[in-house]
């Protein structure tokens, strides 16, 4: 199997399932429970927050653990947005988004915010000038995501971070991380809330984080006890948050140990692609996350190559897998690119695992299928 | 080790966790990609909430995968609520429910809505006469908890349904069943929502259902992806999902065996407790969960009994573990009882395996400790 839908998810750290397994065996009662095998419990889940804040230059308790990276979007958005209820106030994101974020704004829509929704440049991009240029008096919320998780495009909001302050002090600044965790180093004190998932860095699925910024205030959205410092309900899966920080760390040590042959790899498939002539890359060589790469084949049908791929058991998606009902992609859709080539977009997305021989083995089959298939 | 405080999480079910281990080491693909493989892990998804369905007797799209029994509390009130925001209506709801469903309501009044937060009787049950008496023109949600997590009075919001929709049709009826799954049989035809726990049952944390009646639209929590009908975004956690109606069935079967020696087992703990007159049984003997007693011992220190149980290996608590930072139980402290009983207050909770010998136990520890201590 060749699978090359790695944004999509990635395949379970053998380590981690061992780890959650000793911890399943070890563990049962309530993290919150008030006797001494409960407290040891919680405070395991206290060591893994402190580790997880050291990896990500934070303070522990600017971390919370949700459920997942959507979760923590949909949290950061409402949690900032319902302070400001019925004063019709200013947001600011992009068409580009995940959908966790789009429908949370598209949701804020009919509680009377006014959302404005950046478009991007041809290989996906969302330029800060266009997001300077939008701000209002009545801006509370700025979110645009780092890596686009379709086309891979990297947005640089923390650039902007002190020059949007310097405009308003209280525009927050939130950043969807969920593509660009483990992959590239990430600057948490150029924003006010970021968001995180572990499914996408060989963690498990049903794990996410938000980062909060101390002097930053949220309201939650899963209201009751005390957990999670009062902002985030329910009885603890310390399973899933005590192994965060070591799937972080693993994904991270395994990276730095590869990180000229991801850019090379990465550089490898974008010749290859661009080699055939019926192939237009949609994703730059430049400002592009190295793991993510869109192209489209226009004049073929979409769905006769993945069929053909898969049979030849290559796996890759043309969109999201959260947007995977939706006939054509939102995000696609946004580029300033032909029809031809919006009907036609795949994404293929890299792990740290795969190899120039996968990558070869893909593209050969590629090739072959439109060989042997009718253009439209 | 006796372990008595089974309202605050159960053990982990051996079967669930090899069931689980086997998932991890099959599946590790996005549920919502489209090829084959995923297709698999996605109708493995859809088989298991169709068993789900059977054996709550609903239908398939009714029930909703949440990460938590507190996440199906805040989607069901919170997305009934948010349809009728800038409105002033009203709700319905006790003052004894449990923390997700009490700090939901307070976060709503924020939002300007009307909350009736009604009294309990000295057992903790909710009276219908109380909830009927109470409604008015624009009541919208009516939200009452099956078992109460820390006395165990079990009130009957269902008897009422009808009744209810009779008065005014639009009412939404809410019941939280999480300390009732299981336990006892559960009729969801006479509500609109209920919320459901799979690590009360032996399940796993981090797993909560939400029965949505199929007339009943609700606002969702976390939008985004079209994941669970569109109404909880997210990667699925298709290894948690996947296990729930296995974690019920086997729930269910060991219930079933033993259902005549859970009555009396409850009913011996009680005769044991009422047989000291330094104890008052706050629980009833009647309309009350057999898995649930709580009882004061005024003019001793709680800290002082509870540490001394746990020098013996023996867990309880004094209150619900989502509540475990508050110093006085906000259930307890509704109760028209004498404050001195309210300031002793523990609950002995009991799982499926709990035995006749473990209770001795439990009490022999318990007078001996009483015995030997101090009265304040």
């Amino acid at each position: 199997m060749i699978y090359l839908d790695n944004a999509a998810t990635t395949q379970l750290n053998n380590e981690i399932k061992k780890t959650i397994n000793k911890l399943y065996d070890d563990y049962f009662m309530n993290a919150d429970s008030p006797y001494y095998p409960a407290l040891k419990i919680n405070n395991l889940q206290v060591q893994a927050r402190g580790k997880l804040a050291n990896l990500l230059n934070v303070k522990s308790e600017e971390l919370i653990f949700t459920s997942s990276g959507s979760e923590a979007n949909n949290m950061a958005i409402k949690g900032i947005a319902f302070k400001y209820l019925n004063k019709n106030k200013h947001i600011i994101t992009s068409i580009t988004e995940h959908s966790s974020v789009y429908e949370a704004m598209k949701q804020l829509e009919t509680f009377g915010f006014e959302i404005t929704y950046l478009k991007p440049n041809k290989h996906g991009h969302i330029e800060n000038k266009d997001i300077l240029a939008t701000i209002k008096d009545n801006t509370i919320l700025i979110s645009i995501m780092k890596i686009n998780s379709e086309i891979g495009a990297i947005n640089n909001l923390e650039d902007i971070y002190d020059e949007i302050k310097k405009i308003k002090r209280n525009i927050i600044i939130h950043i969807d991380f969920v593509q660009a965790l483990g992959k590239y180093d990430i600057e948490l004190n150029k924003c006010d809330l970021a968001s995180f998932s572990a499914h996408k860095i060989n963690g498990v699925k049903g794990s996410g984080l938000l980062y909060k910024k101390n002097n930053v205030t949220i309201l939650p959205l899963i209201c009751g006890g005390q957990q999670e410092f009062h902002l985030r309900a329910g009885t603890s899966n310390y399973y899933y948050n005590i192994v965060f920080p070591k799937t972080l760390r693993l994904y991270l040590e395994k990276r730095n140990k590869s990180n000229d042959f991801i850019k090379t790899r990465f550089l490898y498939l974008q010749d290859l692609l661009r080699s055939d002539k019926r192939i237009k890359v949609n994703s730059s060589r430049e400002n592009n996350s190295y793991h993510i790469i869109n192209f489209s084949i226009p004049n073929y049908k979409s769905e006769v190559i993945l069929n053909a791929l898969e049979e030849a058991n290559i796996y890759l998606s043309t969109k999201a897998a959260c947007s995977s009902n939706v006939k054509r992609s939102r995000v696609i859709d946004s580029l300033p690119i032909d029809d031809a080539l919006k009907n036609s977009a795949f994404r293929v997305s890299l792990s740290l695992e795969t190899t120039n021989e996968e990558i070869d083995s893909f593209f050969n089959s590629l090739i072959n299928i439109l060989n042997q298939i009718k253009t439209i």
